[in-house]
């Protein structure tokens, strides 16, 4: 059966956009090295970054009919996820849809097929990241669902979750546990503040994690290089 | 038997030039979703873009002496379109054959493996669209042919087909239907222009295609979501 | 048994910056087409360059702990060379890990895994050649050697060999052979200007190469195309 | 954190067993196609078959402690099946764990990672559906946890859940609805037998699924090839 | 616009089956190394071979409606060759249309996409190449056509066509060319069996080919390998 | 320049034969986890095994001439080892080459590129593991070298080295320690077979390995499901 869940909650806006400042690497390691798409997820264009909640929509593969259903479903600020039932590589999305989003107050895309218009997505400042980009159209004759559980490049993504994104990748953080991770991802940018001005400084890690006695225990030898005959 | 194809037709380079505002996309579209090449086929800098007549090159894997051979037989507003008749990664091209081409005032190359020197292809903007990026060299011992029909990444190259590209892909359109799908490009462009006013206005795809009725009709079911516990 | 070879050999730093104008391409040509890495390793950012001796690391799959202590073993004008012991994705190395190296003056990492903090690291200017970007966090449980020899990407790299990078890719070049190979790229550069001044003047690689009469030998037919119907 | 959940419920072993006439393709249907795993899950051996209980492992790269825990985990009929939480390739399963897991009447494995000993798993009849074969070995330093949800090749499992492979491939069927999935698949077996008989007899399924008429309502055109010249 | 051609012209069945005793790698070399299918074509089972004329199908992504199509285009010998327009994994074909297929006289599939039931299908010793085995279904909405020229796994393959298959790959024999291409097979396979009766009797390659004096000319290099230390 | 070493020392026959009883995961291990080749290369029959000594040919891509030149390198028990300067998947290899080999003793091949004429090796039980199997030939116009040391898949090999495959991938075996390893290796499997009995048995490898404590001491938490609802 499809369905289309409408009025999902969301994370609050203003967390969402709290999470600015912290990368996906920092918030994946903030939430236990969990949430994380396949690498195959890259940005269209450098520079782009994205906190939102997730729209997620289950689609046919080389069919988008339900991306027109979804748009409709979007609000403000919040981040289009989309995972075909069979891999394909079709360019389910384009300029045209993401002018419809941009207009609804979308912050991006999260597809795990293809992708095209990319010039005209870069112009517009519109992020997407996908598996490929691949001007190959698609069809509009079958179902799909819309706000339902799905799997995206390896993780499980439920609608309304907060969806993080750069140019490291994608991270998911469920829904109740943003604030949580928020405060951890803080946290962590806090600490490794720190760090980063004693490595710049010279210090080493080896010192500063205390890290020289594990090795030796564990057995790490020391060996001159033999002299340059 | 290895031949060269002397004085093949091309599309005029009127034609080929009025493609200019059109993109891969819209021109896949516009003829009906056909030839478009795989999706390994990427350019080596963003932004770039041509159109132009195909001079075909079949040559043997890791081999670029018939590159040399091909120069010869382009001219004025030419792409240049290889295949090897074995999949390989090897860098066939780089700057000189580059320059070379780019006096005869060739717009571009097409090639179903490696490419080298990429930074000063950007820097002369030579435009190349390639399966891999690899400095590997290749040896001058086995003949091709050049302006034979061809296998590029999935499609059907004839000499003097059109070749349009840009940071989507690339996409051959039969030199004898050129004409007819640039108008078809412009008729697509013309009608996009008018729905993509309407959506940048908010209105909805699902209103201005009307699908609404179909989609009930295959038996699509709205949900409200369970309120928050 | 797990080893940190100190004091290695390592090319002179005036002659690593003396490889500054030759690409990947021109010393992998200059030394007989040998030592090229696969085309998977990929730098993080366009434009980047380096030229400098390997520090080597044999890694634990997804266990960045010898990064650690390779930083230590590094000094000014070092590129750290870093291979896995399985193939893995895993985000070894970030910001953070960068800030330490560049302190000590190491110009870049060449990694058969994968990097994390991109963005950071290309406004740092630290450039990186990796199999894959990706955030996942690693382990730091199992030693590893440093400065033993690894194959990294096909290649063998021996701690102290000269590592040149660029956009087309990685060449390792033998640490003894450095001075030799210099001098041949320094030949092979001034070679190709001349051609290249021919070829940008019109002049075709058939005729500065004198490779018509052995084409014709192996057979070569021009065939004029028939007359369009 | 991480967990073992003990004492999970299972699908009823009779319920399990019922599903032995029935191939991943037929289940795959008659669940609305859904839960397929990513076509890289492959047998090590031709013409193996199992249905069972999910015993879940989350796991970290190359690193297979966990497996030692899982075993214990698992009683007659279970089906373990391991996730670990950044792609590798790294032979985490054997001979041993085999012997180990056969002993408590496990009735096969699925791994989205290595396996090793395959020579050794087809004497012992073991079933393995991995993604690749590899001998390298892991470590075990870290931990995973055990009958939590995973994400396994594009699929959610939950522990419990039924887990159906033969040779096209590994489906997911929810634990909840494994008796009204083995009625669906029944019922659709029935129907395709009837279907066989007839196409076997030289029906067309043109003519059983009646479609002649969908095909012209959308444009289908017949012509005859011309006379060959 | 989609069409099916009917009533063409194929290879008369006494040449296809004067092909039996000579494999893809001997027709390919006899044909002058052309026509050869990527090698990503697998056979679903060891040991399978044909030899027949190709029923060409173009058919949408994740949609085998034109399978069933095709199958009444079908006739004694003929094999029936289907390529995507879009790259998919998707299982087009199964038991069933193989029941259907084997009741006309088919004598195998070739398939750019996914296969399913393969057990099944080995059972019935009805032999498919094809890209992946995958058990997700398809759709039925979108035409195709049948006996069009089509691109599959790299050749152009046209209605008629005879194509030869074993444990090797898939090579495509033009229509027009078969019969010269069988006498080249059988001179090919003649030479070959005097060349191994003296290989297998010991004599070297490098003398029956007389290689030693080109291999000198070229510049090798016989070197006495040093005394053991 | 290009050469062939002649007359290289190889592991004793005796300690190459010794090894027969011992798998490539076996040995791998008992050489402390190093010498794998990448999992890319496959055997193109189940159930073979090898061990013999490495004669080495680092060959230009799709150009098999040095591999009539190798031949004659070869004794008795060798396994030839071939790796090609750039990634191709030309056929280099089949049943001629196969056929000389095997009149001098070879027991096998291994290639990081295709072979061909599988069906005819498996009956002639010549193994080869390789990286992928195509029909497409190669042309003989380039040198390359014998008995250098190589990069296969990842691993450097040495001439004389010890080659072992099996169904599980290849192993190279330093040919100074195959002694060492041969005894390290009888020593693994020893204590396997106590264990395999244990396990068998039913205990567990939680108590055999003594692991209990250790994983608790990591904080792993066992947690009874909630009872069902």
């Amino acid at each position: 059966m499809n369905v289309v869940m409408t009025g999902i909650p969301r994370v609050p806006l203003q967390i969402a956009r709290a999470f600015a400042p912290y990368g996906v690497a920092t918030v994946h390691e903030a939430q236990g090295r969990t949430g994380l798409m396949a690498s195959h997820m890259r940005p269209i264009y450098g520079g782009a970054k994205l906190a939102g909640s997730a729209v997620t929509v289950s689609i046919p593969p080389a069919d988008n009919w339900m991306l027109h259903v979804a748009v409709e479903q979007c609000q403000e600020g919040d981040v289009l996820v989309v995972a075909p039932t069979s891999p394909c590589e079709t360019g389910y999305f384009g300029e045209l849809l993401a002018s419809s989003l941009a207009a609804r107050g979308v912050v991006g895309l999260i597809i795990e097929a293809g992708v095209r218009d990319v010039a005209a997505l870069g112009e517009m400042k519109f992020p997407v990241w996908s598996k490929t980009i691949f001007a190959q159209g698609t069809v509009k004759e079958t179902l799909g669902s819309i706000n339902v559980p799905i799997v995206c490049a390896g993780q499980i993504v439920h609608p309304g979750d907060l969806i993080i994104a750069d140019d490291d990748g994608v991270v998911v953080v469920s829904r109740r546990s943003a604030e949580v991770v928020l405060k951890a991802s803080e946290a962590r940018e806090r600490k490794e503040e720190a760090t980063r001005a004693r490595l710049k400084a010279g210090e080493l890690g080896l010192d500063i994690y205390g890290m020289r006695e594990a090795l030796a225990k564990k057995g790490l030898q020391y060996v001159q290089a033999p002299a340059e005959d």
